[in-house]
């Protein structure tokens, strides 16, 4: 069978990118798959205006019907959310028929169930859109690094974050500005909870660290923390620093155990990951043998999205056409490494900035109670001209574990000069060299 | 068959980095793959001692023994050279044994016949470790934005001239005291023409083009220019535009033609490629879809490499456990498309170089030159304190076809201030947003 139907369910930004993808590059498609890929069949709850179907397309609106159509021969899944997604992939692979999806949500909480079913019924499922969009970092886990042994995988995962965090830095901006230009720029949606807070870049993270260290890993069990506390003035004491600021989303292998976690992070101007900008994407592996490597690209859009779909939907059409579909073990493999989840065993440089009523003597007073953790003050740090009733100052520190600088900000919180909170961010030196 | 032998010819130091990951992760591996990897046997024309051969494989000194060997289902050939690689190549392909080679000169120069005799015989062919070491660059470009239309590919594919740049820039060397150094940390050969004069990036780019824009092409029609004429003072000049200077193999589509080339560019820091530093390689593509993304990481030594040759053995492997080993089209698609390979048609700012012997009227001359070509001047700069008998100074030109420029550059030499060639840069301003 050469002709490959696709039926796409949930025809949104990345369905329509995928479709119109296949449509203008079919061509160049078949000279590399050896197949011809065509758009079979839509699927949308609320009915298509006709010239939004696909030439050649049936449009219908109940997946069901899609999912049965003898001259859908691949499922692609962007309809988003979790609960009628399930359902549709188990169907589709239940039926036999390779699935495509660029559901983040979806293979974050299900993706362990869905693969061993997709290896029961021998069939592929491809997940390379449900990351980073045009970045092919599920192929550079399951096919590229996978012989070697990942010693850690950090993340800009979430465009969103990082065009803030951008801005902020760019232009000076306050975090409520920045958002709010990230919003009219269509990069924020008008609740942007689940991107500031993490939880977006949380299920991303999710997804990486199975296929890095094949250990099975829950959303839930990942802490993530927002950059809402990340102010104008950190940026300015960030480039003071030869830094900024990025959220990170980090799986690290410490002994025996995996620490995961979202949250911003100092990054030092020698890091390349500090000169990822706007609303890009990046991932860094650090591989025992192949050392420091990263991918970079766009995160998010139809265009990109759509063609991460193609990529998988290609690779499954190729094998088609050569007769030898069946499950791919490489983004499936099972997840039966034992890494405990830890948390707090992070060994790195710490970043403090402290909000104070000014007294004489608080340097001091932190200082001690820094110490007392066997812990070495790197640098202290001020922006000049501040108001003695609410000033802010920097303190870093040299590399320790997070247990350490937790007890020592857990003390310095409760001094009486504390206006809020130490703001805490671990460093990242240098993992571009 | 769930045990699969492989037999490496070459043991050199990536056969070697390859045999190492391959006992050291082999339990990962088969969990990965559902198949057995072991190093069946290996052959090098010195006999090797004894402590050197993998265990449990067979050290043979003639590779026919090796490719007849019924334990040996795969074949590494990391021999380098091209002769007698080819030789080797192609009795294994005739053999019906999948390949898996890391050598850029062979495919460079016979990779369409190759493919086409892995198509005929049915087996695949592996060459991701032939380009930019553990960089999944040949996988990126043949199965993840395949399916887009690719409008150019950047690359820095050389480590040892990008060292030699980053040393010139970081420590203000000149070219011959960072060669030294490059020797001297084993990145540069005792006779570094391949690297300096852009001949082992030619053949990298050879490669790469072939598999983004599927037309046949062969190093001899790539333009190379090596970096032996980039002077300490051009990084001078480098800083202060706020850019630096870094070897480039670039394949860029104009219309229905290709421009390939290998040549040092001006790099604005404002590109991520700017953050490229030391022996690291990188590859930046420009989709229609995908916008702009970029590949990085170590492009050579046994590691970074033999993780790469690695990786195409345990995608082989898997198909063989699967029972589904076939011909891989994607990275062996035909070269059938035609893209005439065109010369100096390039659009981009300039950056020129020229050293004169001072007198009033130069600066007035040269704009003239400049001018009859329709093009603009950006900025005129020159260091300060320079000897009135032999000094440099810097013409930037804004976007002009390489056709203009090169006119005018001509026209310029032959002007009796002038004491050498203008050097001329193409200026890459910003490929990173």
């Amino acid at each position: 069978m050469n002709e490959v139907g696709v039926g796409i369910v949930g025809f949104g930004t990345v369905g329509k990118g995928t479709a119109d993808a296949i449509l203008q590059n079919a061509a160049e498609i078949e000279a590399r798959t050896g197949a011809r890929i065509r758009v079979a069949s839509v699927c949308r709850r609320s009915p298509l205006t006709n010239g939004a179907v696909p030439p050649g397309a049936h449009a219908v609106t109940d997946w069901k019907e899609l999912v049965a159509s003898p001259g859908v021969n691949i499922v692609v899944e962007t309809m988003g959310g979790v609960t009628a997604a399930h359902e549709l992939v188990r169907a589709a692979l239940e039926a036999g028929k390779p699935v495509v999806t660029a559901n983040k949500n979806l293979i974050a909480e299900h993706g362990g169930e869905l693969f061993e079913l997709a290896r029961r019924r021998n069939v592929p499922i491809g997940i390379e859109a449900s990351v980073a969009g045009a970045v092919p970092i599920v192929r550079a886990l399951a096919e590229a690094v996978c012989g070697d042994r990942l010693l850690a995988l950090r993340g800009i995962l979430n465009g969103t974050t990082n065009y803030i965090l951008t801005r902020m830095s760019q232009d000076g901006l306050s975090f409520e500005e920045a958002l709010r230009l990230a919003q009219q720029a269509g990069y924020a949606e008008a609740d942007p909870t689940f991107d500031i807070e993490g939880i977006d870049a949380r299920d991303k993270l999710c997804i990486l660290a199975r296929l890095a260290f094949r250990c099975e890993i829950s959303p839930a069990q990942i802490a993530a923390t927002g950059i809402g506390r990340v102010s104008a003035e950190d940026f300015h004491y960030a480039r003071r620093l030869r830094a900024t600021i990025r959220l990170l989303a980090v799986a690290e292998r410490h002994g025996d155990e995996l620490e995961v976690s979202v949250r911003p992070w100092l990054v030092s101007r020698k890091s390349i990951l500090s000169s990822v900008e706007g609303a890009h994407n990046a991932v860094m592996l650090e591989g025992e043998r192949t050392g420091t490597h990263m991918l970079y690209g766009r995160g998010a859009g139809s265009g990109p999205t759509g063609i991460a779909v193609l990529s998988d939907l290609m690779q499954i059409a190729s094998d088609m056409a050569a007769g030898k579909l069946a499950f791919r073990q490489s983004v499936a493999a099972p997840c039966d490494v034992k890494l405990p989840i830890s948390a707090h065993r992070v060994l790195a440089p710490w970043y403090l900035r402290l909000t104070v009523k000014d007294r004489p003597g608080i340097v001091a007073q932190v200082a001690q109670a820094i110490a007392r953790q066997h812990a070495n003050i790197d640098a202290v740090c001020q922006e000049p001209d501040l108001k003695k009733e609410r000033l802010s100052f920097v303190v870093t520190v040299e590399p320790v574990s997070e247990c350490a600088i937790a007890q020592a900000v857990k003390e310095i919180n409760s001094m009486d000069f504390m206006l809020e909170p130490a703001l805490v961010l671990p460093i990242l030196e240098d993992a571009g060299l």
